[in-house]
């Protein structure tokens, strides 16, 4: 059976859950703590050496890791990835957006506001706010006229992007003026078999 | 023509170039001044939302930005992209560290220096350093009997993460501990019809 190295407030984590409850798959979930350093051990950096959740461990033992090269690894083949090349290419445009203009910004200050922020994070939080509204303005306006990111189609693309858009209100975000994004976060929450970011 | 939307010093337009240069594919380069705005007018806006190069236009005058999806998009059915499932994750994962863990840190700092260090920078600039080497770490790791980062072969895990790590030293990085990463620097600009970052 398939293994996931979780933590279950992550987002990241969080796609790769509500992918394999999409598609049925059984799966046994290991939580550990990133905020007590549980990743940083020897023996998960064996796992892997970047130290992160998720990590996946396949039935042969290999791992992967990175939420969205899971996603892919897993959605292949199924409806979630497209098959025409020029729109696989496009879901990788916004799983690589998600985490270079997306993540770092909406994800990183919400996980700091629920750890309480510290001086240095103060410092910092209206340029990372900022650039996360940025993130949400390229969303909202590619969903113009669009019901989802790539082909008109549900798709790993939309899973990479709810995990942190739906609670990035968690983070002191305001998304009132994001009327695209709420249809959009409506759509992919009425899914069959959608899960919450709280359920293991 | 492919046309590419670039900027010369860019490490992420040179993943674009050395891959097209590696498969003996024409395109029409167009060069960009990021330094002066010239990825935020309303014309490249329409090209790509979140304006950034590189972005590639096809003969069909579709774009597709995200360094790293070009790459996927471009290598597909090449030599410089594994076929086996497992291995094709493998490479995304290497591509989602090198855009989360390794540019934010090993490019940005690089291009701080090359702008002139901000006050606000000089504040950022040990941190920054500091995730950066841990980049180079997982590297050096990844490296230990392995003469690529995936499958043994070289692949566009390895040009994604060559055209950051191979000019790091100008942004203070000091490579000379990473035996393993010196001598798959080498391999890389071994290959055939390599070209430097300097070469439209």
């Amino acid at each position: 059976m398939l293994k996931l190295y979780d933590f279950l407030m992550s987002g990241n984590g969080y796609k790769v859950r509500l992918l394999l409850a999409a598609l049925g798959t059984p799966y046994e979930r290991i939580e550990l703590d990133i905020t007590q350093g549980e990743t940083r051990t020897q023996q998960f950096l064996q796992r892997n050496p970047n130290g992160r959740i998720p990590t996946l461990e396949l039935e042969d033992g290999t791992h992967l890791s990175e939420s969205n090269a899971i996603l892919w690894y897993l959605a292949e083949g199924t409806r979630l990835l497209p098959e025409d090349r020029f729109e696989r290419a496009k879901v990788l445009q916004w799983m690589f957006f998600e985490q270079y203009s997306h993540e770092p910004y909406i994800a990183v200050v919400r996980f700091w506001v629920h750890q309480g922020l510290t001086a240095e994070q103060r410092h910092q939080i209206d340029e990372k706010r900022r650039r996360g509204y940025e993130a949400l303005g390229v969303m909202e306006q590619q969903l113009e006229g669009a019901d989802y990111f790539v082909g008109g189609r549900y798709s790993i693309a939309d899973i990479a992007l709810y995990a942190y858009t739906h609670v990035a209100h968690e983070g002191g975000f305001d998304l009132s003026g994001y009327a695209r994004i709420n249809d959009w976060l409506a759509r992919v929450s009425g899914q069959p078999n959608h899960i919450p970011i709280t359920q293991a």
